[in-house]
């Protein structure tokens, strides 16, 4: 499962067609990509802070869903649009204020339905700070 | 199951303890409780946009979220704080640019562990835009 | 959304096509068919035990997914077979040796996607002994 | 985080305490352990098929649900019981009539909570037959 774009032409997709994603800066960028693979970084500030010097929940999940999108795209091309179906995610340590680091794998990439898997760590990559699965359904190419 | 706080409580506890729910504006106000029950309204602003003139994934999370934290909050009372561990959402439907409502409903509230199934509807109550539940770690009391 | 077929055709359906699920006698009985909803009944034997005299996990996922693919089947017809292709389940309380009633929701039937949500209960329905939801993809019709 | 028991001290244990997970035959087995993790091996036999020649989601279920509560057991040690809270699976492809491993992992071994990632596959490694996570309530020690 070879990807199909490179790094700097998902981030020209995602400029294009997700502004939304920068409206806080730019706090998301793709830092590699491999087969059936792909790493973001997030790049927190203010706006995702909670009580307790800790980052949200949903600027978590905004970080799994937009990385496992990115890396259905990067193996698809730029031309279907995946739906997010379903998500699950455990929270699983408090994250610091700190750059939180999004590994995901594909799970499956059929003709319908693409899985995915995400793990989010900070600087101890055995201590992850959440685990998320993500459903897209991909349209008809 | 009787709620041990009104909608004016509650408000007033997220107000000062959660000030961040309303760093976008006040989107969000309780606008009913009841035994195991709670509903929230919720209304979208810029921020919340997606291409196509839908909502985001991780916004319609934040309701979910917040919403069942707010039914188990007012249950317990104002003493401690519930922790997310799990969160697990389905997007049925593409929401428009309109008010979305969550209705959550108590499914179990342990010594240490509580989860609430939420709904997400705009206004056809019978086609519904998500459905999330959330699992949540109960200090000791 | 109205039901295409009786509790006697889908017994019927169910004892052609997937005898597997009576292997250890006649457990599962659907009990009633509405728009978008089935209620189905689970007689537990020996085989569905676990220490401390409780039901097993497993059992009870079995019962959320063939009443799920009832509920299903009973709205688009028996001519296509539904896959599932995630289920979560929030094991609530322990159940005692006894039916397990399982009540089961449309909360969208697409062309493509179907979700459906379980909840499992046995005497007292305001306690539910677990909650789950399960996606199925669709063949095309 | 080191394994506190050997493969033989797991099968002892659950020989004892779990006596149900053999009463279609001796169909699971634990074939490695180590900081973090375990493998699981499982025999399906005529029980565990579903028409078209594949293996019950059910039965993919129980395997990931074992599985995970082994590696538990293993860095906890045969003292204390966890009790499954919640899985969620995600169906991959259609299992053939074969063995089925289970790898899992520890994302979280907490004093109250537990999270176990699981992979389920036959032949190909690098197209697994489902993925699950499930959280398991762990009793004070």
């Amino acid at each position: 499962m070879q990807p199909l774009m490179t790094v700097e032409q998902i981030h020209a997709f995602l400029d294009r067609e997700f502004p939304q994603i920068h409206m806080d800066g730019r706090v998301l960028a793709v830092t590699d990509i491999g087969p059936g693979r792909l790493a973001m970084r997030f790049d927190p500030n203010d706006r995702h802070l909670r009580p307790g010097n800790t980052l949200s929940g949903p600027s978590m999940v905004m970080l799994a869903d937009v990385a496992a999108y990115a890396v259905i795209l990067a193996h698809i091309g730029p031309v279907a649009l995946a739906v997010t179906t379903s998500l699950n995610i455990n929270f699983l340590r408090k994250p610091g204020l700190a750059p939180l680091f999004c590994d995901c794998k594909i799970l499956k990439l059929g003709k319908r339905l693409a899985v995915i898997d995400t793990l989010l760590t900070q600087d101890r990559a055995e201590e992850p700070i959440a685990q998320a699965t993500a459903t897209y359904l991909i349209p008809p190419r």
